[in-house]
Parts: structure tokens; C-alpha cells; sequence
């Protein structure tokens, strides 16, 4: 299978078929372990959602490599050939405390270029996925071009460890400029927010490739800024912060960084 | 009409005549004012909402008294007779920059004793609705009774002023409590996640009556605790601070306030 759209259409076949599985299980007992720290969660439906897409992967793409969040992948050390990304859930605390406001995340690239991604929003049943050159997608509605406003023009999305933890005056100033602030706690949602010009930029600390690989092909392809706090280009392969934004906010939050 | 389960078939129809209207012109230009800073915004539907809900309590019910946010109700200084709260849409600036995540309130007093009290989602769908002594629902579903968990244990909720402005140690503390911030902009969203268990907490600074009426009847109905940063009930009649949450994590509040 080469064709972009024919594995466009297998692939969402996957990402229905996990989701429809989620939803079957969530109000059955799950099985949470801590990772890292309290808010850093795992459930045996991340393990079982990240192991079926990963089997789907290996059996019809025997040589494609996967970086993925729970460990049923590979150990990647660079981009050349094809890489599939995997968050089977993002927004894990949500998925345990809310039963909503979690999303899979997948993303497929080629050479280090971003093809394929997707982010489907399970609960709300919002299904984004973006093919380079062809458009960013929801629930197959075309996604209107990204609206340029700056931070004082629209609401801006940090994650909980920015807020929560001492603020630099560089964090300061973007919650002084924005409208308001807004906090979802899943990368992928946050990410969506942005393309779809709900929020004009999301800021996020300590953020794992799985993260943003998807949005980053979204931004690619609907012209929005994916960067770190330095306005360097990501890489894909270690943990990063970010910023996702329109063009006129990513540079007005970029200035900031520089001032503070 | 005295009868509670036939007014509140009554507000219901409403409600859902109000929200088909602001679904049916959300798309359209909506004519947009700033009320007393750049993040306070009225937009035309605000005041056709209230004007239109308004004029059915009149219709309805000659005698009452009405507390609302756009000034087309009454001049009101105290809880005594039959009094409606309403709030056309909470969550304008969502309204305005999202199309979603804001909701119509209303609430009904009787000589100070909330009787009925709604917060509908409009754009989810998500009726919630409260009786006195008859519980609380979401779409005709009875909601679960709350869980008890502590801060520690869930998700808390802040108004963007909060985080935004010099946080105190309270604030702080809670922050570094809680296992996550989680923010979205409307208070009554904010309120029912709280009742529906989803968030542990909401503090906010600075709300105003018709904000937390509704709010306050569902917390007196699913036992959660509505009262002000001091750990007073509230003024119905007055702007507040408030803490809505399940009553371990109110507790736990109340004394990081008490101490910080």
C-alpha cells in the first residue's frame, strides 16, 4: 500500500475501530497505574489502544518504524525512512477523571516529512485528521484557513505545569496580553483549538514527540507555527516545549520570550 | 401556574426555543460590544436571549421579579416572593471567539429558596436541570451523587482572573494541590462540571448573581458546598467570590484559605 489516501483510509479504519473500543470500556473498572508522578497516568485501555494500532502497523507496513508513547514501539534515533507516532490516549488524567476530553493522536512521516495526521477527539466524536497538500479535515468538513490574531484578539491555551508552577515573567506576559486563558489538559485538543482558530496559540512545557508530531503537520499544513520557545523547529525525536499559534500571536509570543 | 413540575415543563420549552435561535444566527454576524474591559462582551443575541426569556416571565407570571445580566429585568433588593435569575449566555467571550462552550442560565427562588434551576450547553446539547427535593439531571438522566475526592484526587477548576493577576499564596497552594488546573471560561460549565464530578473545584473571583443562581441550586441539591472565600453562604443579590465544589474539597479549601 503506497498510496497516500488509500492508506489515509485504512488508517482512520484503525483509529474508528480503537475508539469504538474506548468507549465500550470506559465505564467498565479500569486498570490506572501511576508513571511518573500523580498526574502522570496510565490505563490498561492506553496499553491495549497503543498495542492494536501498533500490531495493525507492523502487519501492513513490515518495515515502518513507530515511536509511541507506552513503549510497543521502536527505538528511533532519526527521522529517514517511515515513522508512525502513536499517543494512543492523550489527555490520560482527563480519560481517568472525566471520561471525556481525551483524544488518540497518530501521525505518519516520510524523510522527516509530515503526511499524515490525526487527532480524534473520542467522546465528542470531532475526528481532525490533515493529508499534506490536500487540507486539514473535521469530521471530513474542510477546516477554514487559520484566522490571524494576536494574543490580545483571541483566548490562549497553556498547559497546567506552566500556570501551576513559578511563573517567569515571559509566562506572565502572555496571560496579562491574552483575552483569556484556557486549559483543557490534553496537547492533541489544545492543538485543534489553535488550527481551528478557537484559541489564537497553546504553550506548553515538557511536551513528548507523540505530542506533537500530529499538530505539527496540521500547523505545516494551515500555515500556523509550531516552534520552541526559541522560534526553533521542533525535533521530533526529544521532548520540547512548544508553541502552536497563528502566525501574528506565535510572533508576538516569541517576542515576548526574547524580552523576558 | 403554581404547580413546580409544570413550570418547569414550561422554562424547559423556553430554554430550547432560545438556544435554537442563538444555533440558528451563531454563524451570522453577530454585532459585538465591549461592556467594561476588552474581555467583557455583549453581542446582539445576549440581549435577544434575555429580552425573550424576559418577556415570557412576564407573560407568565405577572407578579415576579427578575435578576439579570443585560438590565431588561428588575431593580431587586431582596430574596422575598418569587424571583428568576437569568444569564442569556454565560461564556460571551467563548461565544464570541469559539461558537461553543458557553450556556443559557436561569434559576427560580421562592422567598430565597432556589426551586428550579437549569444550565444548558448549547452547543453539546447538555441539559442540565435541577428540581428541589427532586434531584439533578443531564439530558433527563439523573446525575450520579458527587464523589467526595479531595484535591489531590481530581481536577480543579479557576477563573482566568485568578491565574492572570498576582496569585496569593492561597491560589498557590491550591495550584500545587491539586493533580491539575483546568480551565474553560463560562461559569456555569465550570459549576457543572463540578456537580457532574469532573472537576473536584471551581474557585472564582468576581462573579456575579445570575452567574452562580443556578449553580447554587444544584450544589444545595447534590450536597456539594456554594459559599464565598471565607466560607459564608452567599449573597444572591450581590457580586461574590465563590468556591463550588464536593465537600472534601471544599473543606480542604476553606482551610488553605483559613492559613494562606
Amino acid at each position: 500500500m503506497n498510496n497516500i489516501d488509500e492508506i489515509h483510509q485504512t488508517v482512520t479504519g484503525w483509529i474508528r475501530e480503537a475508539a469504538d473500543h474506548i468507549r465500550s470500556e470506559i465505564n467498565e473498572q479500569l486498570s490506572v497505574k501511576v508513571k511518573t508522578t500523580p498526574n502522570d497516568l496510565v490505563t490498561n485501555l492506553d496499553f491495549e489502544t497503543e498495542k492494536f494500532i501498533v500490531s495493525k502497523i507492523h502487519a501492513t507496513f513490515p518495515t515502518h518504524k513507530i515511536v509511541s508513547e507506552e513503549g510497543f514501539g521502536d527505538d528511533v534515533t532519526d527521522m529517514s525512512d517511515s515513522i508512525w507516532f502513536i499517543d494512543p490516549i492523550d489527555g490520560t488524567l482527563n480519560f481517568v477523571k472525566q471520561k471525556e476530553n481525551f483524544c488518540i493522536m497518530l501521525a505518519y512521516y516520510e524523510n522527516g516529512i509530515g503526511k499524515l495526521g490525526y487527532i480524534y477527539d473520542v467522546m465528542k466524536d470531532k475526528f481532525y485528521h490533515v493529508i499534506r497538500g490536500e487540507g486539514a479535515y473535521c469530521n471530513n468538513k474542510q477546516i477554514k484557513p487559520i484566522l490571524k490574531r494576536g494574543l490580545s484578539e483571541g483566548l490562549t491555551a497553556l498547559n497546567s505545569k506552566l500556570v501551576s508552577q513559578h511563573q517567569n515573567n515571559a509566562i506572565k506576559n502572555i496571560l496579562s496580553n491574552t483575552l483569556g486563558l484556557r486549559l483543557y489538559g490534553s496537547a492533541g485538543i489544545e492543538a485543534i483549538e489553535v488550527i481551528s482558530s478557537r484559541t489564537v496559540a497553546y504553550v506548553a512545557s515538557n511536551l513528548k514527540p507523540w505530542d506533537f508530531a500530529a499538530a505539527n503537520i496540521f500547523a505545516e499544513e494551515m500555515n500556523a507555527k509550531l516552534t520552541d520557545f526559541n522560534n526553533q523547529p521542533i525535533d521530533l525525536l526529544k521532548p520540547c516545549k512548544i508553541i502552536i499559534a497563528n502566525q501574528k500571536a506565535h510572533e508576538e509570543i516569541i517576542n515576548i520570550f526574547k524580552q523576558s
